[in-house]
């Protein structure tokens, strides 16, 4: 249902943005898979954005889910536009607890005015992964 | 419609809970107001949790109005409880620039399961307050 | 913070565009104030729309707390609009049993692509008002 | 990810929960299809409940998309027990006109406390089906 990307230098355009948010940095996050439509970001998890047991507070994980549908968002605009965060839920499914978290997003349907966006996030630990949050929202896309 | 607190401990519950989250240490953040079923947190704008154009990242905004909505929770519920979110929706209303964040949160519906919450985050600067995010969600009670 | 009406004949243009809607009709609900950016609608509480244990179903809840929200944004748009909704979150906090269902809908940021929206219902009957459900949602204006 | 049933008679009390719903019968609403954690649901798109454009109301997408949710999260549930909507997230993606929509909903995470569902809504006509909304939720078991 996805359209095809209307900016040829999508993987471009994303990355500098996501090179320009001081947040993702600041978390130690990194894309680790960029398609039209679909990004994956990932981030270790750092004692430092700890909730009070411990965890990866769940602004992390909202903050890796909602980068990883924006920039799936992203990925489908025509050249010189961004996107911004209208609104989004996030529900939190399980402790997120291990050494990284990886969000994959992905777009639902990219309207001209609105885009739809959703984003899957589980922790990895030596074990394996575990689903830790999903999230469902509205990205806006403006001209820069 | 707020029942009133049932821990007769329940600033010192609420303090111990905050001082807990390295995450709220991390942000700078503060309890700035604390009544049964009201709580106000406030942190500063920090450069390293910036988004791509420098405003405040919608994860600052939700960790902060998450955080004064869970502890306004907190602050109804029986001693021996802690509350985890089960989900939460955030709307972005205007870039978070400015100086400090402040997030004002409060409990809709203290049920024996799930407590129903609402915060407000506005964003100070020298010439006064923004709306800049509104949250709603679902907090769990959980016994520790 | 919600701006004057653009659109003189507010009051005709929600009127209309609610006697047009079968929906609202179906439910026997009828809009019982109408203000710039606030909507207030009733409807009888009716067998027929009942779930399982014979309250009103929730979808009851939405369709009129959707109606005076969206009503509440079209009252603030320029003369020519239509709104639809584009997402609505509602949480269901009692039963919604009585006689008669009342949903006050509200604006909290008209912007000029995206119009922000909240509302509380409450059932009605001898005894007074119950807070049954709240809804929070994004309003999308369209031209007609 | 989703439990096997707790209720060897799962189909059963879901038929039973479902005929009881009075909605349902008044949207003309049927189960087609039924396993454990996914329920389809289908109806004729009526004009008694249209809204302002003839289309079906957001609030028949909704009923029928937190219908088979609920469902989905019931036919996984220990016996004697039935299942209340705390809370749900709809998106309307595009009109709902054509002859039928179908809902499908499915659960996303059985916990004792809470069932985290999700459902697609689609219309149906002679040209094949359209995805017109998407549901995310929470779900509340309770002993009846």
């Amino acid at each position: 249902m996805v359209s095809p990307p209307q900016n040829p230098d999508y993987a471009k355009t994303v990355k500098q943005s996501f090179a320009a948010q001081a947040m993702m940095s600041s978390l130690g996050a990194e894309i680790v898979a960029l398609d039209p439509g679909k990004v994956v970001i990932a981030a270790p998890i750092r004692p430092e954005f700890g909730q009070q047991q411990g965890y990866a507070h769940a602004a992390i994980a909202f903050a890796l889910g909602d980068s990883a549908a924006g920039y799936a968002a992203l990925s489908l605009m025509p050249p010189g536009h961004e996107v911004l965060t209208s609104e989004m839920k996030i529900h939190l499914l399980a402790p997120a607890n291990g050494s990284r978290l990886i969000a994959r997003g992905e777009v639902i349907k990219a309207g001209r005015r609105l885009v739809i966006v959703r984003a899957d996030v589980h922790a990895e630990d030596g074990a394996g992964q575990r689903h830790v949050a999903t999230l469902l929202g509205t990205m806006v896309p403006v001209p820069v």
